[in-house]
C-alpha cells in the first residue's frame, strides 16, 4: 500500500434537513413544533421582516397549537458578535424548547448562534473557525431549529455554518458544524414578494455565486484524502450530487432572476428564485463556495461609508453584493481548472451557446450582463475601495481557510491581490 | 374562502438520511457508529451477502473502533413475517445501542423492523399499513440505523418504508414512518461488484421503475390539501426537486445498466448504478412509487413454483422482475395523463429522440428493448401465472393503497386487470 500522501479521497458526504416547500408551509410551523415535543419557541427575525407580518404570523400558529411562543426582532442585518450577544441575552431569560428563524441569512445565522450559546457555556469565538476562534465542536444536544427563510437568498435554511461580523476585528467569520444545520426547512415563497429589488438583486446574486462556486469548486476525488475520516472539512468538493443541483439551480436563476427583480410580485419567478435557493443549500451546500465568498468577508468586514439601497441605514456591503462584485474576476482566473466546465455554467445560466473561442471570457460576460441589468454594483470603488486597500482585504481573504480549501487551482497572495485589482 | 374540498395541495415535502458515498467509505462505519456514542452495533445481514466478506468487515471495523459487534446473518431474500420475527429474537436476546444493515432492500427492511420491535412492544400487524394492518405509529425513540446497500437497487437506506411477506396473507404489505428512515445511508460501490448478472438485472430495473412512476406520478398540486398537514400520505406525488432527480437517475441508468449486467466488474458502470441507487432513495423517494409496484407486491405473494437464477433456491419472484415485468403495460395507459413527460422519460433513457407521433409506444419500446438486453422475464407467465390469476392478483393490487394514492390517472380494477392481462 502506498504512504497515504499518495491517497486521494474517495469518498463524499452529503446531508440536508427535511423540507417542507409550497405556499400556505409557513402555517404549518406551529403543528410541526408541537409533533417535536415542544411547548415554549422563540421566533427571531429583524425589524424589516416582522414588518411583513410573517414572522408574527409564525407566533400566531404557535399559540394556536398550544405553544408559548415570543418575537425577538432585534436580529441586525449582517449580524456582528454584539448583535448576537444581544439575542442570546433575550433567549437566556427563560427556557426554549424549540427556534424558529424568519427571515434571511441573517436571522438563520443569529438562531444557529442562539441556539449554540443557550446550550453551551463559552462564547462565539470558542467555536469559530481556526486560525480566527479556537474552533470548538459543540459537545452538548441542541434544540430543534426550524429556519423559515424569506430572502431567496442564503441557503443558510440548509447548511452548518453562521456566519458573523466580529466587530473589532474587523473581520467576517464563520462557526460551522452539523449539529448547528437547522431540523427543519420551511420554505414559502409567498414571504419573498415584498422583497425590495435591491435585496432581491443581492440575495439571488448569492445563490448564483453558491451555485457556480459550488460547480466549479476542487473536485473531491482530487484532495489527498483525510488523516481522520470523521475530520473531514466542512467542504467536500465538487461531486456528482451537487453538480445536478449546481445546473438545476442555474438554470432556475438565469432564467427567472431579472423577472424577479424586475416585477416582484411574479410569484413563478419569485418560486423559482425560492427552488433555486433551497437547491443550493438542499443540494450543493456541502460541496463548497470558494473564493467569492472568501473575498466577501473582508470585503463587508472592513467597509466604511458604503450604505446600500433596499437595507438598513448603516455602512454595510449586503452579503450578495459582496460575493457577486469579485465574481467575474474569479471565473476568468480559474477557467484554466475546468474549460469545459466554465463554458457549460455559461451555457446553462444565459441559454446561449459557446465554445473554447470563447474562453475565459464567456462566463465573466454573463455574469457582468446580468450584474449590469439588476443594477448591483460591478466593482470595488462603488463600495468606496481603492488600490491602498487592496492588500487589507488579500489579508481577510487569506484567513478564510474553509474556503480556500476548494479553490480549483493553486492559490498565492497574488493571486487574491490580482483578483481583487480586477475587481475594483 | 371556498370550502376545503376545493383547495388543492399547495406543499410537498422532502427528506432524506446523511450520505456518504465512495470507494472505501464501508471501512469507516466502526468510526462512524463511535461517533454516535455506540457501544454496541448489531449487524444484519443474509447469508449470500455474508459470503462477499463485506458484513464481517463491518463487524471488524466495529470491533477496531472498540465497539461490541456481532453479526446476524440469517436475514431472508424478500423478508416475511417469520423471518422478521426470527431476527427480533436474535436481537432482544441483548441490548443493543445500534443497527448495521449490509445487504439489499431485504437486510436493510429487517433492520428497520428489528429496529421497531426491539423498541417497541407488539407485533409486526400492528405497524403494517392500512387496511392490512393497524397502521400504528411508533411512539418511542428508535436506535440509529445505518444503511449500507449492496445491490444498487433498493433505495431503501433513505426510506421510511419496510416491506415485507405475510405468508398465511399471501401478500406483500408495507410499514412506514418517518422514524424507520435509516440515521445514515453508507454507499461504497465496490459492494456491488460481485453481484451476479440477474441481481444486477433486476435491482437495476427496481431504481428504473422507482425513478419513471416518481417523473410520472400525480403532482404533488394535482391532489386535495390535506385536512391535516401533519397526517400527509407518505407519498407527496411529482415534485421540481423528485424531478430533477428522477432525470438524472434515468440517464445514469440508461448509460450503465446494460454494462453493469454484463460487466460486472465495471467500476464505472457500477459506480453510476450506485449513484442511481442513491438518487432514487434521496432523492425523490417521497414522492412516489404507484402501479409497476402496487402490482409488484401481489406477483411476488402469489409466488408458486417460480425460482430466479442468482437468487436463492426457493420460489421467490425477487422485487425488481416483479416491479418491472408490469411497467411497460402501466407506462402505455398512464402516457395520456402526460404525454411530453412520457416521451421526455423515454428520451433520457434512449438518448433517441421521440415526439408526439411516437405516442404511447415510446416509453414501453424503450423499456421492453433493455429488458430484452438484461434477460429480465418479459411476461407474467414466465413467473407462472395465467389468465385465472388475474382477479387475484387485481385484487391484491387494490389493497396497496399509499402507491394507489399517486397513480396519475382514475384507477378502478377493470384497468388493473387490463394491465395484467397485457402483461401476460
Amino acid at each position: 500500500m502506498l504512504p497515504d500522501i499518495h491517497r486521494n479521497e474517495s469518498v463524499f458526504t452529503w446531508a440536508a434537513p427535511p423540507l417542507k416547500f409550497g405556499h400556505g408551509a409557513i402555517d404549518e410551523i406551529g403543528a410541526e413544533v408541537a409533533a417535536m415535543g415542544a411547548k415554549s419557541a422563540l421566533v427571531l427575525t429583524d425589524p424589516g421582516v416582522r414588518g411583513t407580518g410573517f414572522p408574527d404570523r409564525v407566533r400566531e400558529g404557535l399559540l394556536g397549537a398550544g405553544l408559548k411562543a415570543e418575537v425577538f426582532d432585534r436580529v441586525a442585518v449582517e449580524p456582528t458578535d454584539r448583535s448576537i450577544a444581544e439575542a442570546v441575552a433575550f433567549a437566556r431569560e427563560r427556557e426554549w424548547d424549540c427556534f424558529v428563524a424568519v427571515g434571511g441569512g441573517s436571522a438563520i445565522d443569529t438562531a444557529k448562534a442562539v441556539n449554540l450559546l443557550t446550550t453551551h457555556p463559552g462564547d462565539l469565538l470558542d467555536f469559530v473557525t481556526p486560525p480566527i476562534g479556537a474552533g470548538k465542536a459543540p459537545w452538548l444536544p441542541l434544540k430543534p431549529l426550524i429556519a423559515v427563510p424569506t430572502t431567496a437568498g442564503t441557503g443558510s435554511e440548509s447548511t452548518t455554518i453562521c456566519v458573523v461580523d466580529l466587530l473589532d476585528l474587523h473581520l467576517k467569520a464563520g462557526v460551522s458544524h452539523p449539529k448547528l444545520r437547522p431540523s427543519l426547512a420551511v420554505v414559502d415563497p409567498v414571504t419573498t414578494m415584498s422583497l425590495p429589488p435591491q435585496v432581491t438583486a443581492a440575495s439571488g446574486m448569492d445563490v448564483l455565486c453558491h451555485a457556480l462556486e459550488s460547480f466549479t469548486s476542487l473536485r473531491y476525488d482530487a484532495k489527498p484524502a483525510p488523516e481522520d475520516p470523521m475530520r473531514r472539512p466542512a467542504f467536500c468538493g465538487g461531486n456528482p450530487i451537487s453538480d445536478t443541483w449546481c445546473e438545476a439551480a442555474l438554470r432556475l436563476v438565469g432564467q427567472s432572476l431579472r423577472k424577479a427583480v424586475c416585477s416582484g410580485r411574479d410569484l413563478g419567478a419569485r418560486s423559482a428564485m425560492a427552488l433555486a435557493s433551497t437547491y443550493a443549500g438542499t443540494g450543493f451546500g456541502n460541496a463548497g463556495t470558494h473564493l467569492p465568498h472568501a473575498n466577501a468577508y473582508p470585503i463587508a468586514g472592513a467597509v466604511r461609508g458604503y450604505r446600500a439601497e433596499g437595507y438598513p441605514e448603516m455602512p454595510m456591503v449586503p452579503h450578495g453584493q459582496a460575493v457577486s462584485v469579485t465574481a467575474p474576476a474569479v471565473f476568468r482566473w480559474t477557467y484554466p481548472a475546468d474549460p469545459e466546465r466554465h463554458l457549460r455554467a455559461a451555457e446553462i445560466l444565459s441559454g446561449q451557446r459557446f465554445t473554447a473561442t470563447d474562453g475565459a471570457e464567456a462566463l465573466p460576460q454573463v455574469l457582468t450582463e446580468l450584474m449590469r441589468d439588476i443594477e448591483i454594483p460591478a466593482g470595488l470603488r462603488g463600495f468606496g475601495y481603492t488600490e491602498d486597500d487592496i492588500d487589507t482585504l488579500t489579508e481577510g481573504t487569506l484567513k478564510q481557510t474553509r474556503q480556500l480549501a476548494v479553490v480549483p487551482r493553486p492559490l498565492d497572495r497574488r493571486a487574491v491581490a490580482a483578483v481583487f485589482s480586477a475587481s475594483l
